[in-house]
C-alpha cells in the first residue's frame, strides 16, 4: 500500500498507527526526545506503555535521530506532537519533506506569539520555504477521538480539515478503515478552534461533579446534572462565538468537531477530571499535582486565550463580553478564584 | 405574592412547586387521576413518593375533582401532565380559565393526529374558545431540568418560550428564584421540537454503553466514548435539521433547549438507560419490562415521528434522507432491529 511516517509516539500518534497498519500500510513511528522510554519499549517488545497494549507488527519504531531515514519514501507524514512541539516538528520535517508528500496533524491547540493566534497547521509550516508550503498544505484531524479507544478499534468518526480538497481526499484514502471514519471539511479555522477550545470548556463542565461531591452529595442520589448541562449549553454557544470571531464557520460547531468533541472530552479523559478537582475546591496547583504534574491541555489553551483575547478584542475582532463562562474558567484555573458560575450572564443573544 | 396552581403531580409538576414556594407564592398542586396515590401521600404527610422528599409547606395538594376550586383566583396555571394528557388538560382547564390568567407548560413532546404535528401549547389550547386563546397564550418551559434536582434546589437554567413577549416576562417574574434561572425565547417551535426530540436521540447515545457491556468491555478500561460522541454529534445535526424543517430557528439548537437538554438527558434519567438496555441486545419489549413497564418518552416521540415524518416528507416539508440516525433508532426501538449504526450516512452537509 503506502509508507506512512508518524512523528510523535505519545498516545494519539501511536493510536493512529493502528488503523494505518490495519489499512495495510508500512507504518514508521518516530518518537521525539520526550518519547524515549516508549520507543525503547516498542523496540524491545512492541508494547506501548501509555496505551497499555501491543501495537500491530507492521508498526516500526524509530528514535528521533532516525527521522530522515524514517521519512525516506513516505507518502504521508503524521504529526502527533504536543501543541508546544509543533513549531519544533515543522523545523525537523523541513529538510526532509518533498512536494509529493502529504502531511496530517493530530495535535490540537492554538498558539499565541504575542501578536498572532496560530492554527497549528500554519505554525507547522511556518519555517518551510514558500514553494514547499504552497504544495504541501498540512491537513489536520479533529473530532471526538479518545486515543485508547481508537487503538482498540472502537468505531471512531473524525473530521479531516485543510485548504486543499484534493489533498484531503488523498489523506482520507490513506487513513480510513472499517472502524475509523473521516469526513472532510474545508473550514480549517472553525474545526481547529473547536478542537482547541473544547478542553477549556470540558474542564468547566467537569466542575459540577466536584461541587456536588464537595457538598457531600445532595439527598436521593441526585447529582448536579442541571448545572452541568447549563455549562455545557453555554460552552457550545461560546465555542461557536469564538470560532466565528476568529474566521470559522458557525455551522462547524454542530457536528463532530464541535458538539461531538466537547461531548467526548466531558465523558472521558483528564480534562474533565481536572475540572472536578477544581470543583472540589483544590487550588489549580494542587489539582495539577493530583493529576500527576504533567501538562494539561485545558491549562495550555486557557493561558493562550488569557493573553490573546484582550489583544484581539482591542483590535475589534472579538466581543469578549459574550464569553462570561470562559472568563470565569480563566479566573478559576489560572488565578485560583473560587467557582461562582455567572449564570446570570449566560445565554445572551 | 401570587397564587399558582399546577395541574399534574408527577415528578416535574411537583418539582416546579419548590421554586414557586420559595418565591413566596401560594402553590396549589392538583393531581390527575394518575396521581391519586401521590396526592394521598402529600395530604397525609407532605411527602412526594416519586421525588422521595417532602414538598415545602406552602404547597397544598388537591384532587382532580377539586380543580375548579384550585384554579379560583390563580394568577398562573402550570401544566405538568404527560404529553398524552395535554388535550385532556386543556379541556379540564377551559371552563375555569380567565383572560388575566397566565399558563405555563412543562410537558414536553409532540403529538400527531394523522394530519398535523402538534406543539403541546397549541394542543392545550385547541379546545378553548378563540377569544380565550387569543388572550391566554400558553407559554412553555424547556431546557435541561432533571426534576429531582430542581426539587432539591440544584442550580437550574431553562428556557421559557411562547408567542407573547409580555406574557413571557410576567411568567418569568413568577417562576424565577436564586437557583431557578429562566431565559426567554420567541422560537416556540424550535424550542418545543428540541425538547421533544432529545429523548429519542438520548436513547441513541445510550446504546453505546450497552454495546460496550455486551462486548464484555474492551481491554484497558476503555469504553466506547468515541462511538457515543459520534452519535451525539449526529443527534445535534438532526435535531437542528428537524427543528428547522418544522419552522423553528436553526440557532435554537445551540443553547439550553438543544445542546443543553440533550446533554442532561444523556447523563441522567430513564431514556439513556433504556438505550443502554437496547444496546445490550434486549428487545424493545424486554427493555420496557426491565424499566418497570411504564411509559417511556423516547418511545412516544419515536412513534409520533414514525407516523408523521413520511406524511410531512410527502408534503415536501422534510428531506428525510438527512435523518439516518433517527431512522435507525426507529428501526431498533419500534421494530426490534439490531443496532448497526449507519455511520457512513452521517454528517452529510
Amino acid at each position: 500500500m503506502a509508507i506512512v511516517t508518524v512523528l510523535g509516539a505519545g498516545m494519539m500518534g501511536s493510536a493512529l498507527c493502528v488503523p494505518l497498519a490495519d489499512a495495510g500500510h508500512e507504518v514508521r513511528l518516530v518518537g521525539t526526545h520526550l518519547d524515549q522510554e516508549i520507543v525503547r519499549s516498542l523496540q524491545a517488545r512492541g508494547y506501548h506503555p501509555k496505551l497499555a497494549l501491543e501495537l500491530p507488527g507492521a508498526v516500526r519504531p524509530f528514535a528521533v535521530q532516525e527521522l530522515g531515514q524514517a521519512l525516506a519514501g513516505a507518502h504521508l507524514v503524521g504529526v502527533g506532537v504536543s501543541s508546544a512541539g509543533v513549531r519544533w516538528a515543522g523545523e525537523q520535517l523541513r529538510p526532509h519533506l518533498r512536494p509529493d508528500q502529504r502531511v496530517v496533524m493530530i495535535s490540537k491547540g492554538l498558539e499565541w506569539d504575542g501578536d498572532r493566534l496560530w492554527l497549528l497547521p500554519d505554525l507547522l509550516a511556518e519555517s518551510w520555504p514558500a514553494a514547499l508550503r504552497s504544495v504541501v498544505q498540512p491537513t489536520a484531524v479533529a473530532g471526538p477521538c479518545i486515543a485508547g479507544e481508537l487503538a482498540r478499534r472502537v468505531e471512531t468518526c473524525v473530521v479531516l480539515t485543510g485548504h486543499d480538497l484534493s489533498q484531503l481526499r488523498e489523506v482520507r484514502q490513506l487513513l480510513g478503515t472499517s472502524y475509523y471514519h473521516l469526513w472532510l471539511s474545508s473550514d480549517l479555522t472553525g474545526v481547529q478552534v473547536c478542537a482547541a477550545l473544547k478542553n477549556a470548556y470540558a474542564m468547566g463542565v467537569g466542575l459540577a461533579a466536584g461541587l456536588h461531591e464537595k457538598a457531600g452529595g445532595l439527598g436521593g442520589g441526585v447529582a448536579m446534572h442541571n448545572y452541568e448541562a447549563a455549562v455545557f449549553a453555554q460552552a457550545t454557544l461560546e465555542i461557536q462565538c469564538l470560532a466565528t470571531a476568529l474566521g470559522g464557520r458557525p455551522t462547524t460547531l454542530v457536528g463532530l468537531a464541535g458538539t461531538g468533541d466537547l461531548n467526548v472530552t466531558c465523558n472521558a479523559g483528564r480534562t474533565s477530571r481536572f475540572g472536578t478537582l477544581l470543583g472540589l475546591g483544590l487550588s489549580p496547583s494542587q489539582a495539577v499535582e493530583r493529576m500527576g504534574g504533567s501538562t494539561l491541555e485545558c491549562l495550555d489553551i486557557l493561558r493562550v486565550l488569557n493573553e490573546a483575547l484582550p489583544v484581539l478584542a482591542e483590535r475589534g475582532l472579538l466581543r469578549v463580553r459574550k464569553l462570561p463562562l470562559l472568563e470565569h474558567l480563566m479566573l478559576v484555573a489560572l488565578h485560583g478564584a473560587g467557582v461562582a458560575m455567572p449564570f446570570a450572564q449566560f445565554f445572551e443573544t
